[in-house]
């Protein structure tokens, strides 16, 4: 046990393009836990999309993150110390401590994991909030049908990964999207998608178009902008589109919004926007189906980990630009 | 019973706005109905905004009016021959019989209506077609609880006029949005809206700030562009869209969409393009609770009617400018 807490804090607010001097790391003492308190030593740090949000002053879905504040992340750890009988020292408890390697927090903030089926680091991706979030999204949103297309992007992220296998094993057509070679041999040879697409690529729209033959029914929206346009053009009538994050635009001062609002109309389209944490009461049927996918091998998953807390606004920069492959974690021991 | 029929083709398809030369009127012998057909004398045609998107080439909704056809429409009008029993000469029926004042058309197209309780022209209107759009994108999409706010724009037209009015006897609190003082008027004073705020202001988005204090839960979207932007962008969390119509679109050329997409997004937003003809197994309720609210005068409706078939283009144009009160009418006979 290191006698120093290590922490990053919001430095300054991003104008545009978050950038590493937004944060600093700081050194402070570990902290003690009080009456009904437990202190949890993190092994990973989650790095997730929604955070560029928090960076911003003014409200997006919750509270901004403040100047000096620690910045706020889900963990994975395991408790050295409880002053609270539901814990002892060595359970492995996920929460949200943030971007630090010691937090104190009360029990009921944090939950218990079993990491002798699946990994400890599991608990932030595919069995986590990210594989809550796609599971909400495919399934209480876009509903595929068996023979249906579904389509998302960002397809080889710690949340379009889960939608894809979790349409399949509805019978869905699943599509994705994703930047780059690596990614997509990702997505069509371990994912098993029935088709990628490089919207990298100089011929995306006709890619896309040859890839979507029968249109578009559902779409599990993640990224915005010109791909999320490309894919609007082509939904069938009645679609679905699950509006889950816009991560092209956080870092835009002129975000471009939806041009082809026009299709949502014609095509009778039901468009939800979504966060998860307002489905707590779907959580846990969510959790236990995730888990058992991932135990039995039937959900596949990739992981890109950054090592050390210092590397984490760094790594945290990547992600928003899409050069990790799969979930995106810091390794904090 | 007039010797020759008249009726208007679509002359050539709009480059941006409609104008009257996108028309022709032509003079053709009265048709025969054959076996199984009925013979109407239409008395008055409906002038909508869906019927500018039937004039471009390429599938919206349905298939365009191909050049030369004659215009389609919704009307209402008197049987004057009938050669199937379901119908007989004197009756008044509703159906979709175009622009022009003599049709033949198969029994199960025509509807058989009551101007007792009344008026033959409402059954274009608020016990019509617009009607029934009111009803289905209130009650079924947006929802409206008491104390919650609807806002509709186009707030004095034939559908969002029904719209608040609804959303009243839901308890709700109900802002309209219109362009100039005689309809802000209207709104006000005839239609009982809680609040109506003129779009043409220098003042309007304050205007509609002030007029929403507790922000939007409920938007009933005729219009699109710049009036729209200003509404998405004060919804609350989990409001409901119900997108009926773009009608400040439907001539641009490069259409602007939907700019402020990201409140979808971080307040939860569920919205819904709708067809009225999509819930054909709504219309036998909407039309009940419609017709009964109209005939008892709990229902208010203004109409602005043209005289004549050769003044339908310049209705048609003035319509989707805006020019009108209420629901626009031409008048046949």
């Amino acid at each position: 046990m290191a006698d120093k807490n290590q922490r990053i804090v919001l430095a300054s607010r991003p104008q545009g393009w978050v950038t590493e001097d937004n944060f600093r790391l700081e050194e402070t003492p570990v902290p003690e836990p009080k009456a009904g308190e437990v202190l949890v030593r993190n092994h990973y740090l989650s790095l997730d999309p929604y955070m560029r949000g928090r960076m911003n002053a003014g409200k997006s879905y919750s509270a901004p993150v403040e100047i000096g504040d620690v910045m706020v992340g889900g963990t994975v750890g395991e408790v050295v110390a409880s002053n609270d009988p539901a814990f002892k020292p060595g359970d492995k408890v996920v929460g949200r401590l943030g971007w630090q390697l010691y937090s104190v927090a009360t029990a009921p903030t944090l939950t218990k994991v079993d990491a002798s089926q699946v990994p400890l680091s599991a608990y932030l991706g595919p069995v986590g909030m990210p594989g809550v979030t796609a599971w909400i999204g495919t399934y209480e949103i876009c509903q595929p049908k068996a023979g249906e297309t579904l389509v998302v992007n960002a397809a080889s992220g710690a949340v379009g990964s889960v939608v894809g296998q979790l349409a399949k094993m509805k019978g869905a057509r699943v599509v994705g999207i994703a930047g780059g070679a690596t990614k997509v041999k990702h997505v069509l040879d371990d994912l098993g998608f029935d088709a990628c697409v490089d919207y990298r690529s100089p011929t995306f729209r006709e890619d896309f178009k040859a890839a979507t033959q029968n249109g578009v029914d559902c779409l599990f929206e993640n990224v915005g902008g010109e791909v999320m346009e490309t894919v609007v053009a082509r939904f069938n009538p009645f679609a679905r589109m699950a509006l889950c994050g816009l991560v092209s635009q956080y870092n835009e001062t002129q975000p471009q919004g939806l041009k082809t609002l026009f299709s949502i109309l014609a095509n009778r389209v039901t468009m939800r926007g979504f966060i998860v944490s307002d489905h707590l009461d779907k959580w846990p049927q969510a959790l236990a189906e995730l888990g058992a996918g991932v135990a039995s091998g039937k959900i596949k998953y990739r992981e890109t980990v950054a090592e050390g807390l210092p590397n984490a606004p760094k790594a945290f920069i990547g992600m928003l630009k899409g050069q990790n492959l799969g979930k995106q974690l810091v390794k904090l021991i």
